[in-house]
């Protein structure tokens, strides 16, 4: 299975298990933007490697600074780390839940092995199928306020791999029960009206709200790892404080700043996307995929019922016929039934539609 | 002071303090090859910047089976890091020492700093300046073997700031005591005969020895985050078990193949430093100062007794000349009579001396 070392994006793996070089892959099992980094990336490298010989700004001034203002919130209350992941398990580690963490699945995989890595005991409130795999405020404030309440919350918003954000009612009352809550927001920057969605602004006021947000899905650099959590100055100062030293590299750090200026990008992805997504999802349609509602760039997919094949068997063609996609059997709350696919630009998502219709030919008897 | 956010060569702090824009100064604070990142670094980054869309190998394959076979030694006992302050911290957290960390002091803040991170005491022994700064076998032994012994010793070889190497019997004698020891080679590259010095070996063999190392210092590339561990297969498990995924960015494993194959800039390196430290060392003993051997880039250094001023007076004057130093009370063990000093190119250890002649003219009355 392509999921050897972790999920989605792992090229080497995919090379080792299906002999075809990295770079001819078109992979939909990792969700960047696929116009790939903007070309101020390069310039950044270009006109300051040499600068490398000296250690990063170990404070992040200048990119905490330039998110600060973004947001609209104060320094104190931005922490960069080494990609999101470094974030999650910050958090984890700086919380220190003794009352066990609450997860919403399926849920992106981290959150659970992060909690687990520390001996926290997870509390699983289930999205189901039959509600679109929206989060029920029943269900989630019946574990909220039960006996076995968990201590934090972790959530996504757009959640992964099922597409939606989060109620924002629902996080508020969350709040009111006193647990701690973190949002992980890695994929709002491709939602149109983020600002409006965003609970940026609320985390920086909160004692019990965190949010993760990831700059490497939106620009493409998830190489160069890059991530900021925003929470009340006493949280960041928690989390900062078992941050290893120089833990944000210095190229990550001027490459942040460079692609925050870069509105021509911004623009471009968004236009793009609720165009293409609207085509992938019609042309899975018709291929007699279930393509739940989405406002990211990526679809939760349930292959067609006569389909006599699984996720994991279907992983393995597509892969031979050099499309990756994401096995989403992995995510707790899902079974073989279902995939996770990256929207893409036009031509790539024609050859996984093209490969797509080819491999799911193999029907029930 | 220039030590805001921890030790050396944050021109940030230093630029904010002094009035002078970064690269104007010449800095002998941080202890970087002076030659500057070596060509592969951009070669690298403008050949593969592209790539950088795709998450780096979450196993470090490629980097880790080079260094293997570099060192001879098996993949399995390798792993690599944000940092070699990612490594400490592992080393720290994976072994959970409750009867706590011996170092030999002065040494690098890093190991204490880590250590009482996680609650861990501290047993220090001392290295007293008339014994140059060596450690002493009979006073490690009697710390190792009394009643208040650690559970884990940390020692740097090249010791920082004395930059001396310990003696092989001296940690192999330790080893037989059954505390674990933490061996930090940060800057053993620079020495020439490292292969005959370095315990990379011993510690892929040994249940109780982990060897740390950087690659930035070496190759000047701070900025890129890059160093790895050498241990038994149990103990780098453990360590990768605590691991944030993807810790290491691609461009930091791209960079760390392609500086390995660089004889040339090695070579290079190693014919300066033994030339260079040999001059520099000599015209700071012309102005008074008192000169602790060394193998590698960097100098302990005693200030003239007839000098009225101290360290961090000093910092701050040289800061304002330019020149940036390192104020080495700091370090445990040491006062305000030391400071540490990089060795850099010619034409740069000129205008240090010439600084420091002006400086250290402020004579006791």
């Amino acid at each position: 299975m392509l999921e050897r070392y972790g999920h989605g994006g792992d090229l080497v793996t995919a090379s080792d298990l299906f002999g075809i070089t990295a770079d001819q892959f078109v992979d939909f099992s990792s969700n960047m933007n696929p116009f790939g980094p903007p070309a101020a990336v390069f310039a950044v490298m270009e006109s300051r490697w040499r600068e490398l010989d000296r250690y990063p700004d170990p404070a992040v001034r200048g990119l905490r600074s330039k998110l600060a203002q973004r947001h609209g919130i104060n320094v104190d209350n931005v922490l960069c780390g080494n990609g999101a992941a470094e974030l999650i398990d910050l958090a984890i580690r700086a919380l220190r839940p003794n009352g066990g963490v609450g997860l919403a699945v399926p849920c992106f995989g981290e959150y659970a092995d992060a909690a687990e890595k520390y001996g926290g005991h997870i509390v699983r409130v289930p999205m189901l199928e039959d509600d679109s795999f929206r989060l029920s405020v029943e269900r989630v404030m019946e574990a909220a306020l039960g006996d076995n309440r968990p201590e934090i919350w972790m959530i996504g918003s757009p959640n992964n791999p099922t597409g939606m954000t989060v109620d924002r009612e629902l996080i508020l009352k969350l709040l009111d029960t006193e647990a701690f809550v973190v949002i992980d927001e890695a994929f709002l920057d491709f939602v149109p009206n983020e600002e409006a969605i965003s609970l940026v602004q609320e985390a920086a006021k909160r004692p019990n709200l965190l949010v993760i947000r990831s700059m490497t899905k939106f620009y493409a650099i998830p190489g160069i790892r890059l991530g900021y959590a925003v929470g009340s100055a006493d949280t960041i100062a928690k989390m900062r404080g078992l941050q290893t030293p120089w833990s944000v590299n210095s190229l990550a750090q001027w490459i942040g700043e460079a692609v925050l200026d870069d509105v021509e990008y911004e623009q471009r992805t968004r236009r793009w996307l609720t165009e293409e997504r609207q085509w992938l999802s019609a042309d899975l349609g018709k291929l007699g995929c279930k393509v739940f509602d989405s406002v990211t760039n990526y679809l939760l997919v349930k292959l067609p019922d006569e389909c006599a094949i699984d996720a994991a068997q279907l992983q393995q063609l597509m892969g031979q016929r050099g499309v990756l996609i994401r096995d989403a059997s992995h995510f707790a709350g899902l079974d073989g039934r279902f995939i996770r696919l990256a929207v893409k630009l036009r031509e790539q998502n024609e050859r996984l539609i093209e490969a797509l219709s080819a491999c799911l030919q193999v029907r029930r008897l």
